[in-house]
């Protein structure tokens, strides 16, 4: 067997999520069925974050272990030609050891939410960006942003359905970007909470359009309570960037 | 009757462009429609420029003349009200004195065409950008841009049908951006002959590809002939930017 790590850009839009489920379109059903197609081999991928219904990504990493004596060229070929039309395609395809694992070799995740900041909606970006029409104060936003970076129980800002064993997470990354409409803010941690990164911008939205107070961060994550925080920002202004694997990522095995 | 310039996006993708034709769903049609709907008035919009299908707009000009007595916040809210759903949104609605003429008073179109150039295709940029898979030499291309920007005789750029009634164009700006894999080429003129620009696009993407000589632009622009220059670019690359009016905008009734 051979491990290889997939770099993976999908469209969230007509996707169910990542994680495999029955009958539904999926990322993980759609490259384990190319999987299938290519080599006959019914495999099951690990994935370095698992993303919701809407949510884009742009490089998320998955990891496949094949049988079959293959190199990178000739997989990414494959796949693309089985996964053409899909919204889901291999950006890259990287020879890794047997230790390297997709989920728990990962030491950062990057996300960022893309906000449209202007009276009118868009068409080019429909399902692209969250359209918040309201002007939003950025100062006071990255003031509340600089308050929730760090290491906290993020209680407040987990949705109820969320699996992980403790609340407490430490945020490395959350900056907010504004170039004329778009807001962009980016967030890295080595692991966040189900819906983390979609209450927070919830609540900085909010924030933003001087509906809850700048300095409320603190009172929000002492009370452990979601009710406290604001509303979930939608899946379809979210995109995973990336995951890092620290020094690894320049070790895998050239092909 | 009342003059009102209208700022529109649209995704060009299932548009058959911008003018109107008989039961095909364009630009203009859609807009006349909305508007229809809105005062019950039949107009004509004219445009600041003609895009074909498949071209994308970021903030097209055109005007419009109303009978109903109304004012900008009304005629937004109305057309986008009839046009949600389809390709196009209105983004600003500026009352103007009657000498002003989205074709005739504007001084400078602004397009960009976005290329994507990475071994994979892309899904969330699909009818987007031009997926270049072969690596582009940048500077080539740059030097080929500045050969055409300037004043000459673009027939070797001119598509066969243009309707223009001179060759005899003013390139003022060629500009490539290259940022990472996307790469970006800004023009300006006052004006532009029928697919120059997809036309100018492809003739720099061979010489990126070291297909073509980056020297060679000198040749094609002399020989006046279509057949001396490259592919047309395809058109879901192409964004209509902004048509700019010289002082005049600054001039416009406020609301």
């Amino acid at each position: 067997m051979t491990r290889w790590q997939l770099i993976i850009e999908y469209d969230g839009t007509t996707l169910k999520g990542l994680q495999r489920q029955q009958h539904l379109p999926t990322v993980q059903s759609l490259i384990e069925q190319a999987i299938f197609k290519f080599c006959g081999e019914t495999i099951t991928l690990q994935a370095a974050g698992r993303t919701d219904a809407g949510v884009h990504a742009l490089a998320m990493s998955v990891h496949i272990d094949l049988a079959r004596s293959s190199n990178s060229h000739e997989i990414m070929g494959a796949l693309n030609a089985y996964l053409r039309g899909s919204p889901v395609v291999v950006l890259e395809v990287i020879k890794q050891n047997d230790d390297f694992h997709a989920r728990f070799s990962a030491t950062k995740r990057h996300y960022y939410y893309h906000i449209l900041n202007r009276p009118a909606p868009s068409v080019l970006l429909k399902n692209r960006a969250w359209h918040v029409a309201f002007p939003l104060d950025i100062a006071l936003m990255q003031r509340a942003a600089d308050d929730l970076a760090g290491h906290h129980d993020f209680t407040s800002f987990r949705a109820s359905e969320c699996q992980a064993q403790s609340p407490v997470k430490t945020l490395d990354q959350l900056e907010i970007h504004a170039q004329g409409e778009h807001v962009k803010i980016y967030a890295a941690a080595k692991s966040f909470l189900h819906h983390q990164v979609r209450n927070m911008v919830g609540t900085l939205v909010e924030i933003g359009k001087h509906k809850r107070a700048s300095d409320s961060i603190a009172e929000i994550l002492n009370a452990k309570d979601r009710s406290k925080a604001g509303v979930t920002a939608p899946a379809h202004g979210l995109y995973f960037l990336k995951a890092s694997y620290g020094d690894r990522q320049a070790n895998h095995i050239k092909q």
